[in-house]
């Protein structure tokens, strides 16, 4: 899980490589979004690099709904489809920032804040996004408030 | 607001200095809990330190519903009553990690998790937090998502 | 160019956007390769928050020749056609990691190695990177060895 | 001592969790003041997270003499009695910046200065202190200066 | 002072230089000893490289006294003369660790311990040392201890 | 190799220790250069205090030839002889900023940043080099460029 100190000799190219981020993410759940991440739990050669992408299929109005990223701030490019998209600062102000986003656009989500992204259209959409950490986690406010669990 | 380079010459002890937390806060509110904040926007000195403190008043059965401190962890000591706290680890487990502290029993709540604290009895409660952020931010999760503003 | 302190009042939801990562970018030049970069030049709220992201457009053939991030690490995923990617370790071993990558590979280049892309097919390709710097820098090998200006 | 990762599975509140800072610690010794430390060698959760507590007990007139935290900055808030406080900034000025603190007041030392408290009445004092670091050290100057070990 | 940012494009190469570490350092005080700092007070384009030197001179017999960098780790080599270098470690244990060092040798000062250095022959030592920071920062302790100056 | 964590009852003044830098490198080599390295694979103790050193030697007319230090910035003093050294900075502009340095001299290499040292006369010359890392690495660019080896 890239927590393993190689011996440096035993390093080859594949443990800076990962497969499959054109793969389509099956986006058949209640939101409608599916999360294909690449951090340093599918490259082990991120380690200490402080970066990850993630690809993010969105099913037609699917939602990637309100969460936080607690160790990273994230960087999205929209490459197919459209999305309204948004981020919420902290008190006292919450102010709410929101954007349509198309092909080819950028938005930026700072660490830690509550961030969308939701397909307003009846076609899918696929984004791309770069995060400033090896493993920035992810946390679901809805699962964090009402789905947790106890240990 | 702490971001002004002030002339070393005429730098004093005030700008390393605040008074007041011993004051009991304002509870009369819908969640019977208030914040008094001790960051750089107190003390200008503590700009690049990296650290503030917070002392949280808790009316009988007050809550300081589910936030999030974007830039900084919390290791908090409850000085007068009792407190159910806890904190929910990021997906997909979503731990909830709870305990009951009474008065001189310290709980840590990791950067960027979203965590609460609750007076569970019928008198008044105190804490007294420290943050390892000159400016750690707060996001109430309730007021983010269903009470931000448009700019 | 993202180095000025706005106040928060006026901040709006333009300044974490940029438009324009779909657009093709121009590689009628020696090399056959573009980069279009998406940095805290382009994106003025991306200040602070430690992460960019780039376009590199191949034409057949076309080379991103030999270059040096000096402030961040990049992970790139291929978005179309095919690259022949690598970079070198440091002394004494100087070991060239390589890989053919295809459409949804991924690949990883540590901070402040020299390293390159190369489209080997009769096809355009695209790819996206993220960077772990809103300000990562570029140092073309051959322009900084052969042809630096002097100031 | 904090230092072993666990299996994330087996982790539990207690890991973030510490009892027994309303203790009075116990002042009978030649200074008359004593610190309660509680840090990451008493919270293995602390780990990674940068910020720890103390507790410090004075008795009447007691002195916590002048001391470092090499790795960490400190906000002190006095929750009982009054402390006369202060640090010294580095050379060439070695300015010394005092205040005599009363309930409730709450005051900064930056990382690596020299700094100390006093209790400067009859009655006994206590404080509680933020630091910027899980294991900031404490070098007391004149252990160090006049009372080393040779190993 | 390092603190003012130029326009890049009329930065040059003075910028980045300082000229005059051959120069004896002049050793007639009461230590015998004298620090050539070359920090980003000297050296405006170290501002935020995290490194500057120092060029020590020594009289006969003289010392550098107990002092902390409350900024940075030193690296220190002798390149004349001979010198009995130590720091202590921080409570409880206090240990003091400490060598005679001749030309040629080098030895490592952690960041915010006291360490001090002394010729312990009849003729004059130098050495040089790199520090982890651009402004380290000095406290020598005896200054700051017995010769603090109110504002 | 400074990896491994010492018990600390048995860390002792030689883990803080190297000797030898006085002694003249052999420059016998193609470039007529040679660096001896400081950094914590030399002195264990140097781990996480992000600081090392080099001495360098010069044949007559030796260059130290265009390199890089992924992970440091660098500070030089010329102790024998006279060096012509250089940075280039990052693309668009690759300004080479270049200096003679004779003894005494002092100058700055930012971090990731292509530069070199040549020695300009018909004599020996030796630097001492200050790095902002325990473990800054070296990428001599022609070896990487032209000198790479398959894993």
């Amino acid at each position: 899980n890239g927590k393993v100190c190689k011996d440096p000799k035993v390093v080859k190219a594949e443990d800076f490589f990962f497969s499959g981020l054109d793969q389509e993410g099956n986006t058949s759940n209640r939101q409608g979004s599916v999360v294909t991440p690449v951090n340093v739990m599918q490259i082990g050669g991120l380690n200490t690099l402080g970066i990850s992408l993630a690809r993010i299929d969105f099913a037609p109005y699917g939602l990637n709904p309100p969460h936080i990223h607690p160790r990273g701030s994230e960087i999205l490019v929209v490459v197919k489809g459209s999305l309204y998209v948004g981020f919420v600062t902290s008190n006292p102000d919450n102010r709410l920032f929101t954007k349509v986003l198309n092909v080819g656009d950028v938005f930026v989500f700072p660490i830690g804040l509550i961030h969308f992204q939701q397909n307003i259209v009846n076609t899918p959409a696929v984004a791309i996004s770069g995060l400033s950490s090896q493993n920035p986690g992810v946390i679901t406010v809805a699962n964090a408030v009402f789905g947790s669990n106890l240990p």
